[in-house]
């Protein structure tokens, strides 16, 4: 993309309103624009964030053999009068009347729709393991949104349910998510922690919460610091293998890692006093195991091998899509702007021109766009007729991982600088040198991604 | 995909209710679910077809150098009664009160807050031309929702919108739209004829709206059959060549070509009249250049090259992405089911398994799975323990344009039969030519894409 063909409206001013560093950044680059208390418009440069974070999840959803289907924001109240919640949920739930005075609903979350999904077409054990999951908007009219994007009213949210015939199954399920999740985290360039939570309105016994550490999160949480030393890496896993997956789960859960919600004084004593952390975190995800809360007041029932019917167990899993650009920034910036993991920046590399208007300079950065192009690297040029300071701000600010700055300068000696944006460091070295070293940088990227 | 571990709720029943061919099919083929009036979850296998026609025409915007953001779903109250359609609306606005007693609206359109981010961000005519789309759901409180998805409330829809500084220049950007509407439909399989149309609600002189011929099409159409001899075909477009694009708008505009709303017999009557056609016809697009409408009240203006303030010149540009499927089955069907063209199919070819459990039926199938996604090729492997016949009906249910059966017989001979949807005709070949030939079949629809 070029920069002049482009809308990135770049604030120069810090937003007075913005308490955390991610909705001052998100504002000041030109992510997003705020459209009423809690909704924003996401531009450009926001948006494609927000894709490159969808596309990771839906790949790691569908690696882990989950299906894909799309769900509708709009709700009846019918159905939620039928698990009891349309009355029990209270005034975060945005309740819409049409014109035929029908009640309705905006969705800030779907058991009850995809059970009824699933009542209206499953009928056989035969058809199970099933896992349906969804990236849709959310409404929760927050009675303060705030923070940005991080605790907004209509967010995005990738929502997974599993139906099985038996709870050991239904635990298979929860920990193809939990190893998928830990997948997932790592391809965005984030540590998510699995902690012990509670399950609040959508019920259930078993549930972890991941969580991002940073300064600004809302919850507070302890935990065993050897956990932040566990890395997920590139681990081969059969997603049918429960043995596999369940020493996965006992691997990333066993230390002591609590939110303030579950934490317990006495068992967190027990971990060695050099080890024991208090910290905050920002949460990303939920996994839950709640059997037949749903299954059975809504008759999502199977026959079994035995004949009989039976009331499903099911579980729901749930990835916070557009919070997570802000939990990304919020793990990853510094006082210029923000810092991109490879895995989910806006453009793989920025290039700037130090002399817009000078043929050689001109073509030598064409040539580089064209090459970068060629390698299925994703670059931003930067052609607008602007001093190289305001071209430097702006590339450190909207957080390009790496830079590559073309001046007569170097070009009189065949050279570029290679940047990156997260130490500062510098390398003079060909155009094509260049190239090159950036195509071998993303290679874990492209090939992380589900083929 | 293998449909053992899939969820494709096939319908055995036809459902009484659905009254259109396209509304039928996507239920029987568990493509859709009505969750309320109007209001439908999109099954796995919908919601493929869903996300290829989005892919589509993503790419074509792109191509056409428009750039993509995404606006939320729920607007205020307030950005409407600035433009002055809060009130004009009428009751198909489904209007909606938050917990603060903030009036608010589900968005069915997005002038106003496009030409709100506009404002706040642009300032010069520097920064022209632009334009800016979002595929994103609307909501359009329909007072008898009907057809399906075809004319549902809950609906998808690519909406585009153009800021330029002169009325010559936004007709350009209506151009680029035409002409990037065009593409776009072809490759969906679709001949889809710009006629001159009303403005309706949205406002202004200059509107096409995109139709394609079916019988069951909410207008009734008058053309010239000349019309439907055109082809957009493979030729090359430069976007920015101001008289390329016009050239294609008047190629394919000049013939007469009007829906109910704009038709005159007196200038029909000069078609020679072995040329006049009446047919019906389903909108799937509309383009639309309504200069300073929105720009004006809403102070939406840019400094010009001569200093002096001036409001831009607008234009939107919509395709009613979730409609499409609906309109491509009513142009693709017969009595057995959907016909998908190549472009926009859910999985590119089926393999149908004669003899499920036989270990030489099986591994030929297996190989045969593994070739075609080597291959690029994305295929559905019908590998259910049932008989030859449900396998065969359920494939032409479904509609995907190309079956492989492998069966004990054939493979004596080593052999595979490659079976077209469309014509019915098979032929007998070897499994490694069966992929060659679909590779080849696939070839122009895999370079239509955007690189």
């Amino acid at each position: 993309m070029r920069l002049s063909r482009y809308f990135l409206p770049v604030l120069k001013e810090t937003p007075a309103d913005a308490q955390i560093a991610s909705h001052r950044l998100m504002l000041r680059a030109g992510m997003v624009k705020q459209q009423a208390a809690g909704i924003y418009s996401w531009l450009p440069l926001g948006f494609k964030v927000l894709n490159r974070i969808e596309q990771i999840v839906n790949e790691e959803q569908q690696r882990a053999g989950h299906i894909p289907l799309l769900m509708p924001t709009l709700q009846s109240a019918e159905l939620w009068r039928e698990s009891g919640r349309y009355d029990a949920y209270g005034d975060e739930l945005l309740r819409i009347t049409d014109r035929h005075k029908r009640e309705m609903l905006y969705g800030p979350t779907n058991e009850e729709m995809i059970t009824d999904i699933f009542r209206s077409h499953v009928n056989s054990y035969k058809d199970l393991p099933l896992t349906l999951y969804h990236i849709q908007w959310k409404f929760r009219d927050e009675v303060r949104p705030r923070f940005g994007v991080m605790r907004g009213r209509e967010f995005l949210m990738k929502d997974g349910y599993n139906f099985d015939l038996t709870k050991e199954d239904a635990l298979h399920a929860y920990n193809r998510h939990l190893v998928s999740y830990l997948r997932t985290y790592e391809r965005m360039g984030l540590q998510a922690i699995p902690m012990r939570a509670d399950s609040g309105p959508i019920g259930g016994d078993d549930t972890h919460e991941f969580l991002v550490l940073a300064d600004t999160g809302e919850s507070e949480v302890f935990y065993d610091s050897e956990i932040t030393d566990l890395k997920f890496g590139d681990r081969e896993i059969d997603y049918d293998n429960v043995e596999q997956l369940q020493g996965v789960l006992e691997e990333f859960t066993s230390r002591y890692a609590r939110t303030d919600e579950t934490h317990d004084e006495a068992v967190f004593a027990k971990v060695p006093e050099e080890r024991r952390r208090t910290a905050r975190g920002i949460e990303v995800g939920q996994i839950f195991y709640f059997g037949t809360k749903y299954s059975e007041p809504m008759g999502a029932t199977v026959v079994g091998p035995d004949g009989a019917r039976t009331p499903v167990h099911m579980g729901s899993h749930g990835i916070g899509v557009s919070r997570l650009v802000g939990a990304i920034i919020e793990a990853n910036h510094d006082d210029k702007g923000i810092i991109w993991p490879e895995g989910v920046t806006p453009f793989d590399v920025g290039i700037v021109n130090l002399k817009q208007g000078d043929a050689s300079t001109d073509s030598a950065c064409e040539a580089l766009y064209r090459e970068l192009k060629a390698k299925g690297l994703d670059p931003l040029y930067d052609d607008r007729d602007e001093r190289a300071g305001a071209k430097f701000a702006t590339m450190d600010l909207i957080g390009l991982p790496w830079r590559i700055t073309v001046g007569p300068r170097g070009l009189a000696s065949n050279t570029v600088e290679l940047t990156s944006r997260r130490t500062g460091e510098s390398e003079e070295l060909s155009a094509e040198a260049a190239v090159n070293r950036l195509a071998e940088i993303y290679a874990p990227v492209k090939a992380a991604a589900f083929a």
